[in-house]
């Protein structure tokens, strides 16, 4: 990173677990001299301070952002339109304005409506946990992750080297950086992140409402797999809510695939159709095989949840 | 474990993940002078002595089960009803049988058939990982489980000192012990196992299938979600298949609430429902924590994935 200079004044909208960890990497790696935290919840921001996520909180979003030359977006995806009307009233020419949103269309379409002199790269750091808050923050949350950048159809020099400038950020948190439309970004992560939650929190909604099975139980013979689903349905449900509010074409196209799939597989079951079974369930060793091969996951049985002796 | 009189033989009819672990754990924990391993597979068979999983292993059924007072069959649910026939012509009067298979009333039928001098007590270690033979076998797999055990419609003295020989057994491996109907197990377990499994099965099948979607990217973006699944899709496809063959109606049943639930979800994102998703999705967090309190799951974000700092 020795090429990098840092930002003078970043400014971080949404002190949360992702937005609290791109600040809290960007203080260990010294990308930014300055990093100031604004959040709509008062006591979140304090906490912020506290922890050492930022260096100070801001009392507004315009006393944030004023001379900032970075300004992260760190907030559900349906708060997007409000915020780029925010930075266009408030950011200063040149600034980089980066977001970390898991939806980029509709990102893309509140840009379109920042002014030319700002310069907005959306983009989305495949990483997360179930938490949430800025006590869920930790600097290496990027590493090894990848960050999607989904520039806005612009050519001209500036704007090209603020998206050049995103990238270099992003790789100086650990995150390998990948360029595509906001477009196929969406359906790739309708395919790898929205659905896997949606079928997540299917599953955790079913299972609480089946009546002749208790609670208890379920808590207790979870380690059969059902807790695997209980991460993932644990993560924020604001966020999620707008995801499937802002992805709704590309989430119905792959849930449509997954309906179909499990209507064989159901048909299969019935009809005691062994083969077919068999043929789908040896399909998955592969798959993982490649995600651990890829860095993306642990090799360790069970998570490393049970630790051999 | 003070007042528990070992067994002396110890016959392990399958000698993979589950029941290589309780043989490993039953030499650890002392409750058997010798452990017999037998396995279809004879590289299996040879494995599993080299690896130190059992004492030595017999070239056929009868010969591992003679003389044998503890027989544990540890097969897929499909091979259950031949393996009862087994028992019936070689186990000796007396001798306790456990299975460990993940379905109970199939299991009922089939140890119907063994005479009553064979104590056979149907069980299900509810543990387990997604990798298989004697080399992923490991002691402590069992240890704080549950192991559930559905005993035949049996009240005499012999049978029900043997229902609390086998549950001795479990707890001395580190096991807690319930005691349930056949019936009601298989219900319980395709909420908490089955159900799970058939979801995880099904989603890696249809990302697998999306032809505008590379494999490469469903690798890359996979930390987004994707990855949790294909941890329990990659458990053994014969294993699974005969769950399904053998658990029909309680899966068909679960199967219903959970696609009923997802259409509920499905309509709501296409009708731009916030409220019902977000409704839905608050509902993940609180069964998680009741999870993670009965010590069947680990606190640590990301299932202790990505460390702090």
């Amino acid at each position: 990173m020795s090429e990098f200079t840092p930002f003078k004044r970043a400014a971080v909208i949404g002190v949360g677990l992702v937005g609290g960890s791109l600040a809290l990497a960007m203080r260990v790696e010294k990308l930014a001299d300055k990093i100031v935290g604004y959040d709509l919840d008062a006591d979140v921001r304090a906490r912020a301070v506290k922890l050492g996520v930022v260096d100070e909180a801001a009392e507004t979003f315009a006393a944030a952002v004023k001379n900032a030359d970075l300004v992260i977006l760190s907030a559900p995806v349906g708060a997007m339109a409000s915020l780029c009307k925010e930075v266009n009233a408030h950011a200063g020419d040149g600034a980089l304005v980066i977001d970390v949103g898991s939806v980029k269309e509709t990102v893309a379409e509140a840009a379109a409506h920042v002014r030319p002199g700002v310069h907005f790269v959306p983009c989305h750091p495949v990483a997360g946990t179930e938490q949430s808050g800025p006590e869920a923050a930790f600097a290496t949350l990027f590493k090894d992750r990848w960050s999607i950048l989904t520039p806005l159809p612009r050519t001209d020099p500036a704007y090209l080297a603020a998206v050049e400038r995103a990238g270099a950020l992003w790789r100086g948190v650990g995150a390998n950086v990948e360029m595509m439309d906001a477009g196929h970004h969406d359906l790739a992560l309708a395919v790898t992140s929205h659905l896997p939650h949606l079928i997540a929190f299917t599953l955790v909604c079913a299972a609480d409402d089946l009546e002749n099975v208790a609670a208890a139980e379920i808590v207790k013979y979870s380690a059969g797999g059902f807790r695997d689903f209980t991460r993932i349905a644990a993560s924020d449900p604001v966020m999620w809510r707008d995801v499937f509010l802002n992805n709704k074409a590309a989430t119905l196209e792959v849930l449509g695939r997954f309906t179909e799939e499990l209507a064989l597989l159901q048909r299969a079951i019935r009809w005691g159709d062994g083969e077919t079974l068999h043929e789908a369930f040896s399909r998955g060793r592969s798959l993982r095989r490649a995600i651990v091969a890829a860095g993306q996951e642990m090799a360790e049985p069970n998570f490393g949840r049970d630790k051999k002796k």
